[in-house]
């Protein structure tokens, strides 16, 4: 399977340098034989993290040959230092790749407040630059987990003006994960011809799409980052309507499966649930009830309780400050209508939602019979090892 | 000391009349010997149960000779039947009472969807009415509550014009409580005489002094009710300055009472903490970073670890909307600065941190260094127990 995940131009690597306590990989790097364009997309937290400081002086030229990354240390909150922490990882990379330093973009994804150990970095960056291999980007998957339980490592393919383009995705989460703007790290490679230009809006796009419909626990990191790079290496342009609506589509594939994997492995998560409301009067409106029944913890415990309690459901559509008519909302579990104009449909309908909720995944679909206004959030249930993992996350 | 808990003119009863499973209290009875005059508060959630409904229509007029509250069922997503159910169970109460139905207020918290059991209610209204005692507070506390571990009873007594004037306060929590209106039920009877065109203003007030400026899980209850009646019994007149400021003065303090008692008893709750902030660009901006801060998953499940992970709070102050520099926050836990200027201020001062977080109640304060704002919000810590307490709540 790894060897399916390669993309013209492009190798990647992941190892241990020693910034987690439990021995687990730290350090990946991507690398573009040629500079690549790059697009990127960060937090909206005011609060932002050096390596995304000095990302977004860099993107604005538009290319970037390699990503280093580490995990373990979020270089966050730690001020001048920092910030001279991120460059100087930026430095390493560059001088063992003998590239252009402000071609090398950074990430840094963990603890937030503490100094981060720039010197095991510089001294894994020769075995970093040698280890790189076309078939590495799992490894760089595994690299940049912090409380992620599995590495989350997408290739999808697609045939541009005949020819076939590859895009690989790598992603990490888990925790600090709400709709506001790429809530995690996420770095998506294609051997496609694009420039910077073409392809900024086509990646904001995509993570409104994806990224930015997923909800763990409703925080939002100080150091989440997008980056798409092209390569051109295959050869194949972006550059007429026709391709960008192919490339589009596969972009948004591929962030689209990498956040509903993030989901799955939210912190405790046990199920993934898309939220799916129809008839509000706006899209806007069906995105605030979405999101607000996605983040009630009282919705979300009670999807790991196994509990079909959709009155917590209505009880979070109603405090959602839009339009709604409580005697109108339709509520079904999978293909089971659970409510019906605001009231329940009784215990027989109850015991068949408690079926469908005993799946891995399923749907929860909201009507408020108000308008033509729609919107999808994908959530998971809210669990004991949320609140273990999150109270012991430092010890 | 319940017999301390008696207000001229206001008798209580709570009983068990079946609905709850468990067998404890849950039905419910406020009865002053002359109509007072009364004024509510309630939920803002647009889903909002019958009880409430009710209420609304009938609080109008001003006047409340009794108050009629069950526990197990909150008589909400329950129709035109819920609309007569609540009907009846006024009506019960005026029949045993001998008072006009249309002086009986009712309330209902538990479960949402279910048919409120209304003959059980009905037959148990003439035991409610002779078991009425003016030293019943603490049973009519007992009655109203749901996951509550304790029953809330708060007097208070102020001298006003040389004349004793006496509060006395109950409520029930403890899940669906965040600051947005009068977030759960409360209940103040005072001896005093007042209109309700002077109670009105006075309990909007002190309720946003007080229930709204706390957070359990997020969550916003469709039954949440608070009233206030004065019945005039001690004689001592709310209507002039000097009599208006002492009432508003006690009144805050018996629903200040009332809402710590509520975080502390949260589902699940180990913890107290104030989230206090200072220097925001004023007072709007601080209560969002308060709210912000109180509301985090992250932060909730690190105090419930006692790890003074301040990385959590910066990141929350920093999704929060609000204008602030990173570069300017102080954080404080209790007396020990955490974080100074945006950067740690290291593990010694951690260390410290941590006994302070080992304590039941304890303050964070986060200044922002911008402006004059300033706002405090109660929450607690998030604990195995609240997802377990939800998880299972209707099993």
């Amino acid at each position: 399977m790894t060897t399916a995940r390669r993309c013209d131009g492009f190798t990647f690597s992941g190892l241990t340098c020693g910034i987690k306590k439990n021995g687990l990989k730290d350090l990946g790097l991507i690398y573009s034989e040629v500079p690549a364009a790059v697009a990127g997309v960060f937090t909206r937290n005011r609060v932002q993290a050096a390596p995304v400081l000095l990302d977004k002086q860099r993107i604005g030229r538009g290319l970037c040959q390699a990503v280093i990354v580490n995990s373990g240390n979020a270089n966050c909150c730690t001020g001048e230092q920092g910030l001279a922490d991120a460059a100087s990882m930026a430095r390493a990379a560059a001088q063992a790749l003998g590239v252009a330093e402000d071609q090398v973009l950074v990430a840094s994804t963990g603890v937030i407040g503490e100094p981060l150990p720039v010197a095991k970095i510089a001294a894994a960056a020769p075995r970093l630059a040698a280890e790189l291999s076309s078939d590495g980007a799992m490894r760089f998957a595994e690299a940049i987990m912090t409380t992620d339980t599995v590495p989350k490592c997408i290739i999808r393919r697609a045939a541009i003006d005949g020819r076939e383009v590859t895009l690989v995705g790598v992603a990490k989460g888990t925790g600090m994960i709400r709709p506001d703007m790429a809530t995690m790290l996420a770095f998506v490679c294609t051997d496609a011809v694009a420039t910077a230009d073409t392809l900024t809006p086509m990646l904001q796009g995509a993570c409104n799409r994806s990224f930015n419909c997923i909800t763990v626990d409703g925080d939002t990191s100080t150091n989440d980052t997008v980056l798409l790079l092209a390569n051109g290496c295959c050869g194949v342009r972006i550059d007429h309507a026709d391709a960008r609506d192919r490339f589009r589509q596969v972009l948004d594939q591929v962030l689209q499966a990498l956040a509903r994997a993030l989901v799955k492995d939210g912190e405790g998560a046990t199920k993934l649930v898309e939220i799916r409301v129809a008839g509000a009067a706006n899209d806007h409106d069906a995105r605030q009830v979405a999101e607000t029944v996605a983040h009630s913890n009282l919705v979300k415990t009670a999807l790991f309780g196994e509990d079909a309690n959709w009155g917590r459901i209505m009880a979070a559509v109603g405090r959602a400050g839009v339009a709604m008519r409580p005697e109108q909302v339709d509520i079904h579990f999978g293909d089971i209508m659970l409510v019906q104009g605001g009231r329940g449909c009784g215990r027989t309908f109850e015991a068949a939602a408690t079926t469908v909720m005993r799946q891995d995944e399923f749907s929860i679909t909201i009507d408020l019979h108000l308008g033509r206004g729609n919107a999808q959030v994908l959530t998971c249930d809210f669990s004991y090892d949320y609140v273990k993992i999150n109270a012991d996350y430092r010890t």
